[in-house]
């Protein structure tokens, strides 16, 4: 009897651990081999559960993906389901910044974040959004979270001019009024300043009393 | 006589070499030793020119900053001013992603990243914006920058629904009208809504006819 001294190997361990591995060494560091040798298999092993690096990368980011709030993109107004979706897309991403190039430049196939995209992507046009500018709508928002994610994780003293305060005084002022709370603040104020542009945008694009094009 | 069969070792060659290696291999790839390697001299030989790896990320950022358009913030409308800077600022990084995490995490010293903020704050506060609001106002505009160029050096078909397509119809039909200028499209479309979303921020932070605060 007794419990076996090793959990069985499963996708869902898989994916953890390469999470896991990015987080900590980053993703240059993610490997076949490395991925087996913290897991304490044979790479040979990995291979009768994911068919490769490529089904790996889908899998952190399904993890990723999992910690944002999907369930908002459902209804409401969509400048606030946009907001809601941004926040939680930004604090996963600064959960996990080794992720934020891996992932924003890896093709998606991940089944759960298609259907986060299908739900921007209804949202988005049934608020008038033409269906030729919904991709880049949502991906102006996942490009400013993505930034935001990685200057939120940024030592709170971003920009030190030490000793050559005298020659950039102007900033070194500006610098003074630094709060520690800096990079939400700025997120926010980003946040807010997109979403009040892209109002403006979408009562340009949309047709005077001709309603969405579908 | 002849010349020496092999070019001095010099803190700008330490530099080049450093963004090469950070190009080519990613950030964590970045060591004294391994750069030794690269540079083919002792590790102990660099220290003659650089005090270390912090020194040398400022070298990197250096180099990656020269390739934006500072002098565009000498003057002109702010919004302008912003739009060229941002554009450039987002095409520099697009050309070295792998520094993006890396200058995004280390606080800035170097002094050319600070004539360019100093600009910045000069040109912003110049357009009004209170003292307390430029950093964020140009952290705002920097993360949708580096996030775009990640977006810009992603594959051009980001989003495969293949045989899923059924499944998510709607994202489906928005990806299929997908152009290979997307993600240039894209950055124009959120940097015209964040400049816009900004100007009435702008209006609504400074008191009516009081000017901006000094």
């Amino acid at each position: 009897m007794g419990r076996p001294r090793r959990s069985l190997l499963s996708r869902e361990r898989i994916f953890a651990e390469a999470l896991a591995l990015v987080d900590e060494k980053g993703a240059d560091a993610l490997s076949m081999a490395r991925l087996a040798g913290r897991l304490g298999v044979q790479a040979a092993s990995l291979y009768n559960h994911v068919t490769g690096r490529d089904e790996i990368v889908e899998g952190i980011r399904w993890l990723v993906v999992s910690e944002m709030d999907i369930a908002v993109l459902g209804g409401g107004p969509w400048q606030e389901s946009l907001a809601t979706w941004a926040r939680s897309y930004m604090a996963a991403l600064a959960r996990h910044p080794n992720t934020a190039k891996l992932l924003a430049t890896t093709t998606i196939r991940t089944p759960l974040s298609l259907e986060m995209y299908e739900r921007v992507v209804i949202l988005l046009e049934d608020a008038g959004w033409p269906r030729d500018q919904v991709v880049s709508v949502f991906t102006v928002i996942e490009s400013f979270a993505i930034g935001s994610a990685l200057d939120l994780v940024a030592p709170s003293i971003m920009i030190d001019p030490a000793e050559q305060s005298n020659s950039v005084p102007r900033l070194a002022a500006a610098l003074k009024g630094d709060r520690p709370d800096r990079a939400k603040e700025t997120f926010e104020l980003g946040l807010t300043a997109l979403l009040s542009g892209l109002v403006v945008l979408r009562r340009e694009t949309v047709h005077d009393g001709a309603g969405p094009p579908r």
